[in-house]
């Protein structure tokens, strides 16, 4: 529980918060949406504890889905689908009126209090186009977040839950990446140690013949083990989502599966569990 | 003026909101998306001058639109939608995730700071279905607003943008309707006088032999004049949405025309604009 | 009445239709499918006592809705839709065999006795394509009405109903706007004063502090109420599409709210209903 | 031609025609679309002439097509699609807004001179439901035939192609079947023989080893040869539709091939062409 | 008879079929649904008596249905739909996986064994680009064919049911034409008369008068026949697509109505039956 | 390579495939798309070497993606879509049509040869209903498996790549598990270890406070682990569809993580990898 506390735990100076302690935790919107009730149960018991959780998800099949029953044509650059306005109508719809208010209400149901917002909602997460944004179109990266407004919502008593869009100052909406998300959100708050929620247990690694779960790993670790092969396959894009949301004061991210039961509560009190990546 | 301060104006006493004043308005989703500029700039200039709107809105078509591309087949009662969950899906997404993250938007890039929130964000529009679920579905009538979410976000310095979504303590959604919604949160607010946007100037009665737009009616006025053929047509729906809005505290609704320029800072301002509706 | 008998009156010599009066009306296609009972009894009435409507109407949200269900991609040009060979599809498809019959079908309900007819047929609307067309696609301008055809039919003891689709010597169609159609059909069929239903009761203007329906007004007038913001919103699109059918010997229209109970009536008997937008 | 003379020919005394002629020609919707150019030349060039059609078609897989675009359920009962209100909206469209404005542009490219009609214009086809309209829903029969309307029509010049939607006195429509119409037509004009437009080149039987097409069969032996396997496949629903135009004062029908250069100058001019199916 | 004897028949040695005797038939996809229950009986009959089909059918009318549902995008040049990958992923869908896998039921519910295979599967089909690439997209000619895929599984006693798509050997597919590669297939067999199965009874020719069904017929004689116009209209790209079938060492076709009781053991048993149309 | 040996070699005596060494492999048809180019050399190269895979492939995503774009209406019965006709159509042509193909084209790709077969496809797989096929509709249970078809394509050089649609002796299809299928395709091949790939290293397990991947694991064991939790969320259903595998001859199946490099070399050479569960 020390790295958390060091890493997570908001002065009453630094946010205003009082005696509450913050984490922040970024999720994949299809993952969210699959964890078990237990998982929502541990969040509402610590926030009913004084531990508030902030929560960046993101989008998930439900956003392709809805543009192809919807019918929006939408053309790929080197694989990444160009984010027009007409997407955009759409993956803002998605995030922001769908998943968002599916995870708002399965917090409510587990007695916790939550409330959604946009990054467009008070200038939550500002924006501007990325560079190359003639390949990709209407994708952002963040240029700053509205603390206040995430703080304001946590002294109320509600977790803030955010969807990953960004605004500019004229107004111009941004498709922005979930984990950059979560990190610029978790960096503003002061927080060293975020949580990233998985389907998988941690990394793996072989030693003596057998695959454990690795405790603790830099981000040149990991990029040798993926040159090397030890990390392989659909891993790769999780490890490097979780290694994309360290940033600014965010140091260290833990991997964990989000299914695992008391999994939150467990790396909270400073259990050994999933892989801790660390900057170096 | 001064019906509105004394319906408009909360006591910092009773809401905690020191010397802000705050005002209900209530306005379909087609017709928000279609006010001009101006409308979004006076809205911003209100609160900027310390008079916080919280605004109420309604569906519009785009609901309709994304049923029919999404293909979801819905059937009628007796004229009425059915809200199955499937519909509500819909309904849910289309309301919290596109036309509120519009008007929020669109006061953003009038310089006023907004916050968008569905009735299911920290529960607030509670509800309970209605008499005829049985025919209609999954639609609700309000048990209860969260005053001080709403409140929260005014003293955070936000205009709350509200969807009427309301939620049940098992986490049901439902289907609310948008007037009754806006009236609920008005009289949980204090507030005895709302303003109702729409696209025509008031209520007509001709007098002399002209067409004038009249100045103040009360119900039971309205209603016979429905039995009296003077108002006809598609002004029905709108008057009558506009008297739902009346209950509890609130006993005065103003339905302005809200492409009018300047419509808001002169209702305000108690000039002589619309009709009024009083109870009686 | 004057007017309308000077307008509305077609003498036996110029059209062959003895005894028979005829007026033109035009109006949205969503608007007629809108219009009470009570309207389409009026229709029927007219034409049992000798006064025959001439009916052009235009399309609404049906050919939206449809293009959308149907996933025809469109593009837009400075906010007009680009009418290419596939919309043009739907565009009479819905125009001539879902809305016109429609409206057919509700005047024989109320007792009339009507003919549907799209511009296609007997070439009624000869047309050619705008200067524009680069830009716009297939949109036409209106060259030429087969007033023999609209006649004939009208001595058949049919109303004609009109879909506003138009077709050159080469049997290539054109999408052609409802108000340009209306005002070509009823200056070659001699009519010098039009009927636009429309769902406002007129235009309005501010006289002793009161909003009033004015009674005439000029085309100038108008222009000078939209330049100082007095006609302002949703009105200047149906004033400006009222105008629109003022050309050739069409110098007069008054635009009619036709959901007010006995509107057509009134109209025709010289009554002042609405307001009358005269030439100059 | 002499059959034709007798059959085709109208009376200026039954029905006002002058000396104009008329005959009756039934075709299905998709085979009309497939017509060469030459079919339709040929079309124009019996009107310039003075022998005058009367074209009632059918539907063709636009209307399956449309409806599985529209995404409208459908349900089959002994295989015949239950035409619902919703299925009978895309029916009529098809019908009476696409198919049939392309056969009249079609004839007018070839200086032919056309109006398209549905049976609900001037109540042009009047109907009553089917016996057994609760296993099929809206299919009509036809109860009268509004002759006035066409022979009006063809006065004016002008060829009738009818769309065979029926409609009944309370104005609800019928899909109707459009051989059924057609012989209804016919027989209401007083026509003998009409001609059935199909894509075969008549009823072959084998004749001495070698494959002939029949000259003249009666509807005897053709529910004989189908019940000795002679006629089989795809053919024997062609010839029973064939069959159904015969009815009231309809006796023969001729079977052409309507690609077959010249067939309809050939078949009026009474050569042997096709096969001629006779009442008995 | 003598005929089929030579060009049917395989010799053991040269296919390694023992006893065997192989025919190759080609049949578009829509027919092939539409075929009465006793031809598949017949094929089954045949397989059982010694006498081995190898089918090779078309796409038909599913291919545009499932286009159309799916809202694939597609233009035409010069009237051929434009085969990107997105088209040929539907293409290979529907050819492979649904109307290849109905014939293999219906086969087999007439006691028959077959096994459908793509031209993928063992790179049965394979294929170049066509010359005109560039406008057609992704359609492919015939380069080769894997005889001994065919020929194992005759051997192991199933027909094959062969879907048209080739591949190269970087595993680019391609969409090919059915007649083609019915040619291609039949040729590599060493076959020297294919079937074709239609829905027309041959080629008809006036003789003294009469219409009748043509017994042998030339490629030359036939390019007559539609350049004086005796061969017209719809039969036109069916006798094309037959003569298509004519490469390589097939030299004859044989043109049936598939309709026909007992046609396959008629044309077999070397009975005069529809048209046969020969190189020359 | 012991436990391969004794599981994995087919006697020449008991399938007639000579010195052939057999394989059976399940995976699920997103997994399959999505393993890296190194899975399918390592098939190709295993197939050159003498070693022959049997690949029973699953339907993921795509089955749903293209029921909701063609807009089937399905409904669920305890959380399993009933299959009706109609979803049957969908399934079959997704399974057979283009997973299979995909499957296909890539192991060609890497220079393996390959034929897809449907269950089908000479009664590959022989199915009768469920018995709970009132709740669930056309999903089978299998009765037999065509070994002789399986070795036959092995035979002719090619691995069998099956879609598990299975048939009844009336041409009935039905939907049928691909793990039952796999497991029943193996046992009537004399298989007793299967090779189940997935995106999982395996089952874990804490041991001194590390999770590790279990070499070797029972069923029962299983079972004991999903009550005490140390199974759990999506790791459940990976596990008991490897369990289902196990039926007949078949009592070991091994889990491996398909996207590891020279997984399948290893596991057939006997390598400690992936997790393998045996009967008991």
């Amino acid at each position: 529980m020390r790295i958390v506390l060091e890493g997570g735990q908001l002065s009453a100076a630094g946010l205003g918060l009082g005696a509450k302690r913050t984490f922040v935790m970024k999720c994949g919107g299809s993952t969210l949406e699959e964890l078990p009730d237990s998982f929502y149960k541990d969040l509402a018991e610590l926030q009913e504890n004084g531990t508030q959780p902030v929560i960046v998800h993101g989008g998930g099949p439900a956003i392709s889905d809805n543009l192809s029953k919807l019918g929006i044509d939408t053309h790929f650059v080197n694989g990444l689908r160009y984010t027009s306005e007409e997407v955009l109508d759409v993956v803002e719809m998605v995030l922001a009126g769908s998943i968002n208010k599916k995870i708002v209400r399965r917090i409510g149901q587990s007695a916790g209090k939550a409330v959604g917002l946009s990054g467009v909602d008070g200038a939550l997460i500002q924006a501007k186009p990325v560079t190359n944004s003639a390949e990709v179109g209407l994708v952002g990266e963040v240029t700053g977040v509205n603390a206040a407004l995430i703080e304001g919502v946590v002294k109320l008593g509600f977790m803030p839950v955010i969807a990953p869009v960004g605004i500019d100052a004229d107004g111009q909406r941004y498709n922005i990446n979930a984990d950059t998300a979560a990190g610029a959100v978790a960096s503003v708050l002061g927080v060293q140690q975020m949580i990233v929620v998985t389907d998988v247990p941690g990394i793996l690694k072989t030693v003596n013949g057998e695959k454990r779960v690795l405790q603790t790993v830099t981000v040149q670790e990991i990029e040798d083990m993926i040159q090397t092969g030890e990390i392989y396959g659909g891993m790769i894009p999780k490890v490097r989502a979780a290694i994309a949301c360290i940033s600014g004061k965010v140091n260290e991210v833990v991997i964990v599966d989000g299914s695992e039961p008391g999994v939150l509560r467990k790396v909270l009190a400073g259990e050994t569990i999933g892989t801790k990546i660390v900057r170096m």
